[in-house]
């Protein structure tokens, strides 16, 4: 993720550098491949950086404040996957106060555009970085905001994910899944089919990493009702996981994953 | 439901009968109004009908077979909303064995399109009435199938609505539910949000009649799996009624439900 922007603001002739000490093997390869500066330590990183921007795993997004907040002088853009709370936890180690919450919304892939959203009094300023190639979207003046909004999403979208999969298995035990996809069609749009298979597929094929982010949505959720329906949603991705297990390639066709969750 | 019907194929030159012993109220003013013949007893309704649409309360499907059933000599399709092995259980009562399993896919108001998908052996000779007016699709040659895929379907639709109450009434609480919708819209496509918020509504509107409802679709589920998703709907629906009770209108902002709700 990190390396995917990195190459973006390195072809917009932005000077970026990385800290890479504890970093994982596919994380180092990914800077070296994308050609960033690598300093020797994230407190160094923090001394020559006008900007940094946090991507690191949920786990490491306190820490990594903490090493860098310190004496930093410049804005700290948290980027990474949290929840509100922990956003704040993290953001409120820089002692600048100069920072932003936000949230990538789309696939890094998709090159330039990928969409970002950004909330905190300093949004703003990171949102100058569009004139760099970026896409940045300003949702509001309070760190927590961007996050909650990406998390909220995700309650809607990986709990469609775990109601297709409970829908159309039992479709599949009784041979009329296409029927069930095509009157859901009829109601739910023309490019419904495609997304719902791919929305299987993908509930498998990531479904360690789903059940680790269902987690921190549900913690944040029960901030605000008791959430019955994502309390679902984690024990069936936790379900799926106990199953299936992790799976080396996404199938071409959904069924394939229904065929190997009948024989666990 | 069979009222609208019922004045469909009059308006073809089709004569049509009912009984009304027992039944409520409305039924019998929807009856009226819709100007069909009425007959003094279900027996007498068998003896004169070359076919029989039962279109009764899901609790009183198996009972109008069975009355209907014995002597009958036409086609009897079974339009009720109920699961596979009730409609099995149903027709089993049918001694002719010609019957039909069917399921009316949408809203009966948007006139004589309203689609209706059937299944059995005999499904294809109901399609017959596509010729006055109906839109009947065979499905399949199996009673059940038909039942099933409108089962099946609102295992998704009616877990979205719990899942957009649960996702939205948190942003709500924070201020950011517009901001939610916008970036759903992105990925569900240019109608979601119209129908995500109608689908709010809806949810606490029919929320008596959606529980029991899903309370059906929930045993017919476990008969294939675990339902984690829909046990969870059929929590939330209940929920929902038990803290929102029965309302008279339908609001046109579905915040004032979310207010309503937080009030309890």
């Amino acid at each position: 993720m990190a390396s995917a922007l990195a190459r973006i603001l390195k072809s917009e002739g932005v000077e970026v550098y990385t800290c890479l000490a504890g970093r994982s093997t596919k994380t180092v390869e990914l800077a070296q491949y994308s050609g960033v500066n690598i300093c020797p330590s994230s407190h160094q990183l923090a001394d020559i950086s006008d900007i940094v921007l946090a991507a690191v795993v949920p786990a490491q997004a306190v820490n990594v404040a903490k090493i860098i907040g310190k004496n930093f002088k410049g804005l700290y853009v948290d980027l990474n996957n949290v929840s509100p709370s922990t956003v704040k936890e993290a953001l409120h180690q820089i002692s600048n106060g100069k920072t932003v919450d936000a949230a990538i919304m789309g696939s890094v892939t998709r090159g330039e555009s990928v969409p970002i959203i950004a909330s905190g009094k300093y949004a703003s300023d990171f949102a100058e970085l569009n004139r760099l190639g970026m896409n940045i979207e300003v949702v509001g003046d309070e760190v927590g905001q961007a996050s909650a909004v990406k998390m909220l999403r995700s309650v809607y979208t990986k709990g469609v994910s775990a109601l297709l999969f409970e829908s159309l298995y039992a479709a599949y035990q009784m041979k009329i899944d296409d029927l069930v996809l095509k009157y859901l069609a009829e109601t739910e749009g023309p490019n419904f089919t495609e997304l719902a298979t791919s929305r299987i597929k993908n509930s498998i094929f990531h479904g360690e990493r789903r059940t680790q982010e269902i987690g921190e949505v549900l913690n944040f959720l029960s901030e605000y009702e008791d959430p019955l329906m994502t309390q679902a949603t984690f024990n069936f991705f936790r379900l799926i996981v106990d199953q299936v297990g992790p799976i080396e390639k996404k199938p071409d066709d959904y069924r394939e994953l229904f065929r190997k969750f009948s024989e666990k």
